[in-house]
């Protein structure tokens, strides 16, 4: 049994419109979106958890330093199922730190604290929960990349428009830090 | 580098006492909790991301029907790393539904919707997240179960004290359903 629902981010999605009704989805069929060599994947958002938390997954090839940002208002979990990837973040205190995860490693980035991650090994998956009081953002990879019906990885990488930078970020409590250093090696 | 902290729930643990700290755990490492056949492995909670969500795993053997139960206020995700995991869920009109998870399969379970589930591969993993309006209930499984710095599955069940029953499920937004019968099949 497959139901599908029209809501306000997808003609078609296993994510049901309306909050308060159980769902399961299969592997990979979530609300999907490419953004540079990414696939993401939504199978909660704010709607279905009245803004408490939303859950998804970002899976990519081996590739480069994501850029540094912070969140002012969400608290964000790393969690790697598959591969492996490096997760940079600087506390408070300007203090920084890296690790590897790899399948089953865990890894808080607080609001408000720089972070990057890079993945170090083909087919890394990675799930991701993103939410504090201000609420979730499970949208924004979608508004700055592309949203897709694809199953799997991008086919080709997937560039944002320049002026997208300038306007997608702000409004999903996203923060580029395009001058910060990491000096943890 | 290993740190560790001194929290409210463990002499020793991963998870830093002081909010806003970045932090990584190693798998298996968070705060671990037996309750019968089944490892739980709390990796943060509401005090670190002020009440919106926790992050925890369920480990367990090939195993029987959990009872029924329903969280008036908190919405609860399934997501399955490892294994097969059955959920059943019925919605406020009393549909039921059922559904074989396997790995990178998706449940979602919201407030007030009575569940259960039933491991049914040895060597499943299930991650959790569970919260809502009320907050998180992450040290539902320690304050029912027991607590252990063991790694691993419990070697024998932990079985509750029958007094505990009446005592911890409240507590933590859990209301067991004795009486409830799945139709499903």
């Amino acid at each position: 049994m497959t139901i599908e629902y029209s809501t306000p981010y997808r003609r078609t999605s296993k994510i049901p419109a309306e909050p308060g009704t159980p769902y399961f989805i299969e592997k990979g069929l979530g609300d999907r979106a490419h953004l540079f060599g990414d696939l993401v994947t939504v199978y909660a958002g704010g709607e279905q958890t009245e803004n408490a938390f939303n859950f998804f997954t970002v899976e990519g090839p081996k590739g480069d330093l994501i850029p540094a940002h912070r969140h002012d208002d969400t608290h964000e979990v790393f969690y790697v199922t598959d591969g492996a990837v490096r997760v940079f973040v600087e506390d408070a205190e300007g203090r920084q730190q890296e690790r590897l995860l790899t399948s089953g490693d865990f890894g808080f980035v607080p609001k408000s604290c720089t972070h990057a991650y890079r993945i170090e090994r083909h087919h890394s998956r990675i799930v991701g929960v993103a939410a504090g009081p201000g609420g979730t953002f499970e949208r924004f990879f979608e508004n700055l990349g592309t949203p897709t019906d694809q199953v799997g990885l991008p086919p080709r990488p997937y560039v944002p428009a320049p002026e997208k930078f300038g306007i997608v970020p702000q409004r999903f409590d996203v923060t580029f830090l395009p001058d910060h250093r990491w000096r943890t090696r």
